[in-house]
């Protein structure tokens, strides 16, 4: 993930410990507008690559070695769930850690019990009764690997345990969870009691209004998984602003997840990460991009409506260029939140802002400062230089998509693919398709560590080697200089689970 | 389009002026809170069809007839650009008058005149310079027709006028708009002037924003054409507004526009109308409709950041009913302006107030009060009772979505349909593809009347016949009751132009 270069140079020092429990705090920067917790308040969780890596302290440092970028994946030995394959590779520089995490977890949602109820987060006792989740996380950081890394220790265990609380209801045979709770948590029908409304007395509206009373819709259990994906996205965001108080929590991240309940697979993407399904060589799109250009028309309205959040420096209007303080009075093409179009308008004074979405591609920036617009943490994040925060125009809440997992056939070949905007900046969706369809078909279907070579095999072609020119794809066009981090994960994975 | 009952009853009969001239101001509904235009004003345009049905003022009486509902089409000498057909149809009581509009124009862009500089929707003085544009609309009006017959004697015109002036660069060879145009018109290159923006003093900064000032976004001749579409509609809500304060315009409509110009098809919808293009049997949607479904979490975000729009009646969250007192402290499905997915959350007081989008389907409302949420006019329109107004919820920008004609062969049977929501309420996308290709292959493809005829095919379909137990279709379901509007534009059509 990308955020503008001064920011960064900053802040990916302050989350991160390295490896031998050191800090680092050598080249700090000064200078920097942004306020960082306070020295003296540990990390929430130490710096380091994920537990399935089971990497030694010597491992660990060689895995940020940017000058070599050595690829690490899966152990052979090592076996996550579904047989998943991992390959991930730092960055050629950018930050000194790979501000990429990962996360692979099979736990069990149950019934908040008498002891736990309200000590949640706690690791899964693993006594194997309750229902099945899975659970993948990919998390892009930038400006420090804080949030990254406590989101890749935690929303796991967030989402299990909202799920935990309407567990009663997941195992509702009728599949429709009902309107209204009880206390006890059991459902609860309102009195069908007329003339209750605060309607007004028009007997016309009066029979109308009793009729609109008593209008239920009917939501299905699989969007209330979704809604309960989407609330622990933000109590995981909620959280880290909490513990900011207590810890140093650097940064922020992009997540994605992929969680698989009941069945169903669902993918839920706050970010610029992407995951794909790939079935018998097609490509099947789980997620959409958060970007400043994807989310333009949501962030100018903000704008638009909130002026004060901009801060005086800044027009939600947007320009194709900067406008010159001689341009005052001609005509210059704009667009605001409500148009998809461009048209000309005449150049005010306070068109000479700064326009709130800036840049194109992978430079469009909010506010001159993030790349992304979705995403968990960087609660402290501000404008370079000043006192706007970036944090109003970012949203911590996931588009979850749903695969069902049990309605279709699926091969071994058949993957869900999950990987940071490393991976997809320089590879399309039809290569990666390709590239795993071509490896897995030449690989011996009852290898253990297949989709971990495929993962491997991906991760390099976005990496490219190492020539004079810097990393280098076998087209000769750069390669991808940022943290990669790739999940093959068999979507035929849960059949073959014992 | 559907606006509650209570409102409707009262305001159909504002806008309108029967056929002979005589005001009608019978039956006027006491005790609404909305106001409407004072009676002293006249109307901004009579009440009428359009004008190329050319009806004598016996047929036009003939046409409200709800008992009958007269099928009214182009007559056989008549002829509309590329052999356009048309049918409509009034409701079946809901309102007086049929409340839905259309228009079809050839019209020339042109450089403003000297002497037509300053007095902009003037007819089309059809010398035949200039560049060609067609132009169809549709425009389902509601609580009164004033603002959809308005609409549509000027929208085809503002549009043509805004394009006139960007015509000089409409006719560019290098089919890319200028960034920034001096006061002439002509386009303006900014000086290349460094170090001239308002950036912090740090070297680094300095650099990476003179790179970033001289980004130049590239923007195409099409989505200026879009941009000049938007914002034409924007301007028709203007002027309606603005000439309020001399004219009664009652009520408010959806607008639905294609526009043809230059080899490419802009399909601008802003409402619950619908366009698709059948080509070879296929179906391509070219519209989304805007409702409060559909527009649910735009509605929420602005009812959640601008809470005084909701005047302490309405919360913007979403429950699935309503909620009684006594469910005070319980938990209840929800889901904010953030969320795709349902959750439960405990009820407080707040909850209990009336929820912003309510209800599902054709019945969901805005405030209790309108079904679509987008549209022109609507300015005076509140909430039943109360001082609450609705407008600041309505968008007036269309979705444009653009078609290139040129690039693609079309035999006679290929079409664009436009239809008012009253056809495709009863009737989906595909059967109507399938009865317009069935219905064309069976008619002489030089029958000049056959594009007509297969308008009132589709419109029969969707209105039905009478019965003892109302209008029925075939198999015997409901048929529209609404208003009803159907173009069936060929697309080979601007081909036979002579």
């Amino acid at each position: 993930m990308m955020i503008s270069k001064v920011k960064n140079a900053m802040s990916t020092l302050v989350g991160g410990m390295m490896p031998h429990g050191h800090h680092h705090h050598h080249n700090h920067h000064s200078g920097g507008g942004q306020t960082c917790g306070p020295d003296s308040l540990p990390p929430r969780f130490p710096y380091g690559r994920p537990d399935f890596l089971d990497l030694t302290p010597e491992l660990l440092q060689y895995s940020t070695e940017h000058a070599s970028r050595p690829v690490l994946t899966l152990k052979r030995d090592s076996r996550l769930p579904w047989r998943t394959g991992y390959a991930e590779v730092i960055n050629a520089g950018k930050s000194m850690l790979n501000e990429d995490q990962a996360s692979c977890e099979k736990l069990f949602v149950k019934k908040p019990s008498g002891k736990h109820r309200n000590s949640t987060l706690q690791e899964d006792n693993g006594d194997g009764t309750g229902i099945p989740l899975h659970f993948w996380g990919v998390f892009d950081g930038h400006a420090g690997s804080g949030a990254a890394i406590m989101a890749s220790k935690l929303l796991h265990r967030l989402i299990r345990d909202r799920l935990g609380e309407i567990c009663h209801l997941l195992e509702n045979p009728t599949g429709v969870p009902p309107i209204c709770l009880a206390k006890n948590g059991s459902p609860y029908q309102a009195e069908t009691k007329k003339g209750a409304t605060q309607e007004p007395e028009d007997p016309d509206a009066i029979s109308d209004s009793t009729v609109r009373f008593h209008m239920e819709k009917v939501v299905s259990l699989e969007s209330l998984v979704m809604g309960v994906i989407e609330t622990a996205f933000s109590q995981m965001d909620d959280l880290i602003e909490k513990e900011k108080t207590s810890y140093a929590i650097s940064g922020g991240c992009c997540a994605l997840a992929a969680i698989h309940l009941m069945g169903k697979l669902y993918v839920a993407n706050a970010g610029d990460s992407r995951a794909i399904i790939i079935r018998n060589n097609e490509v099947i799109p789980m997620t959409n991009e958060f970007t400043p250009e994807s989310e333009r028309q949501r962030l100018q309205y903000l704008g638009f409506l909130r002026p004060e959040l901009l801060g005086n420096e800044f027009t939600h209007i947007e320009f194709p260029r900067r406008i010159q303080h001689s341009e005052l009075g001609k005509k210059m093409l704009y667009r605001d939140h409500s148009m998809t179009g461009w048209a000309y308008k005449t150049i005010v004074e306070d068109d000479l802002k700064f326009p709130l979405i800036y840049g194109e591609g992978k430079k469009a920036r909010v506010m001159a400062t993030i790349g992304v617009t979705r995403g968990l943490g960087d609660h402290d994040l501000k404008v370079y230089n000043s006192n706007i925060y970036i944090k109003p125009f970012l949203s911590c809440v996931p588009e979850v998509m749903v695969y069902n997992l049990d309605e279709n056939k699926h091969g071994p070949d058949d993957v869900l693919v999950m990987g940071t905007d490393g991976l997809w900046d320089v590879t399309t969706d039809r290569e990666v398709a390709d590239a795993v369809s071509a490896y897995l078909s030449c690989c011996d279907p009852s290898d253990p560590m297949r989709y971990t070579l495929a993962a491997q095999d991906l991760l390099m072609r976005s990496r490219g080697v190492l020539k004079e020119r810097g990393w280098r794809l076998p087209n000769e066009k750069l390669g991808s200089g940022d943290d990669i981090t790739v999940f093959v994960i068999p979507l035929a994975g849960h059949e073959s689970e014992t």
